[in-house]
């Protein structure tokens, strides 16, 4: 280990923006941005972040996370103020995991690193539908460009079995086009057809979209990068008005 | 059916302040609530909306949720703006699902429900720890108020054998106290003792403590109502700084 230098420097921020507007970035979030001198992450988020004297912006390319964890460890290494942004949560399927994927190797051990939490893609598609989180859910995303995708099958089985609501990131992007049509038939083996399936396109952005449907209805090829889906659990109902609600309780 | 009025009653919010200080409130939040004329919630989260001309809090006690949903609906029923408050984000184990539970009523088709999302306990423990849901992950409640143990005892089960990270809710109250180590149990026949758990008590709160511990060594009288559990996934791991995280990839 390279010995620890006799100043502190300022922790490595990693902060989450929310899934929308201005409106869902926590005080705590803003302040921190107002304060550091580099933001590092994919262009469109650190374009969400205004410039100002002082303040660097890094803007990179998707699927470059470990790279752009990089940069920005190099950066607080040398002493600078640094906050990577991720969409969402960055502790969600967003930049934290990334950093401190990065962060394992030996010349990163004195950077101190400090996750500031933001609200969720399944947190707002499931404000806009109404409660379907009311009851015990999970949390998975399709992408097997990381983990293989029997995992993946095997996790989709469980959670159908065990009757947990289901929230599915990344269920599809232009060069992952059949996940969506594999976990449909998974989760039909468990669940009825009639399950209730929210799909959240772009929540919280001025082309937003909300779909209420089920998941023997539910057309795959529908589904984007854009898109989050939801589906319920046996219990998961639908009012009058069209939203969907988990009961706390079971019948 | 009740004939609808011929007015459009304003939407009933239902909001999350999060789950400890205001710098966790978003503006969409904190706005609404500069608005409206009532306040309904249980009593330490009322008393987080300051007291202000034209708005009038109803406190209530805990576990009273729908008698307190009523309260709220017939409020807005009679053309009153109205904000249900719940910690954290109240469509997570909060004030929503309640809220449509007691709607199902019929005298309360007409008032529209509109449910603002927050920061969860899950999110600003696992922020606290370091980025230990930064894979697949479920998220449980341990209390059997509101659905039988059996039911929490397979959901368990099917968690831990499909390696999720799982966040458990509600682990423990004055009147439930042995759940959590029921849930050890059933939990270290899947997973091994060497399987890594962050306890977060109070997180956001002066008195806040983060506790970074093992599936064997977890002590289940340490844990109350106040605490969120954190199991790790087999791939969660922990820096030589003590923080933890799972990676995004599998081994």
């Amino acid at each position: 280990m390279q010995p620890k230098p006799d100043f502190l420097v300022p922790p490595l921020l990693i902060v989450g923006l929310g899934p929308g507007p201005d409106s869902w970035i926590t005080p705590e979030v803003s302040e921190a941005l107002a304060g550091v001198q580099h933001v590092v992450g994919y262009a469109p988020y650190v374009n969400r972040v205004p410039q100002r004297e002082g303040l660097t912006r890094h803007a990179s390319g998707n699927t470059v996370e470990v790279d752009r964890a990089r940069l920005a460890l190099d950066l607080a290494k040398s002493g600078q103020s640094v906050a990577v942004v991720s969409g969402g949560d960055a502790g969600i399927f967003g930049m934290a995991a990334a950093v401190f994927e990065a962060a394992e190797d030996e010349e990163y051990a004195e950077v101190p690193i400090r996750v500031l939490p933001g609200l969720s893609a399944v947190q707002v598609v499931a404000a806009r539908a109404g409660a379907p989180i009311g009851g015990d859910f999970a949390v998975m995303s399709l992408s097997d460009r990381l983990k293989p995708w029997s995992l993946i099958e095997q996790r989709l089985r469980a959670v159908a079995g065990a009757d947990l609501v289901l929230a599915i990131y990344n269920p599809a992007s232009r060069s992952r086009t059949t996940q969506v049509a594999d976990a449909q038939a998974i989760l039909l083996e468990h669940r009825s057809g009639d399950t209730v399936v929210v799909i959240g396109r772009d929540i919280g952005r001025t082309e937003e979209s909300l779909t209420v449907t089920t998941l023997a209805e539910l057309e795959p090829d529908s589904i984007d990068m854009k898109c989050l889906l939801l589906i319920g659990a046996s219990n998961t109902r639908v009012t009058a008005t069209g939203q969907v609600w988990t009961p706390r309780f079971t019948d």
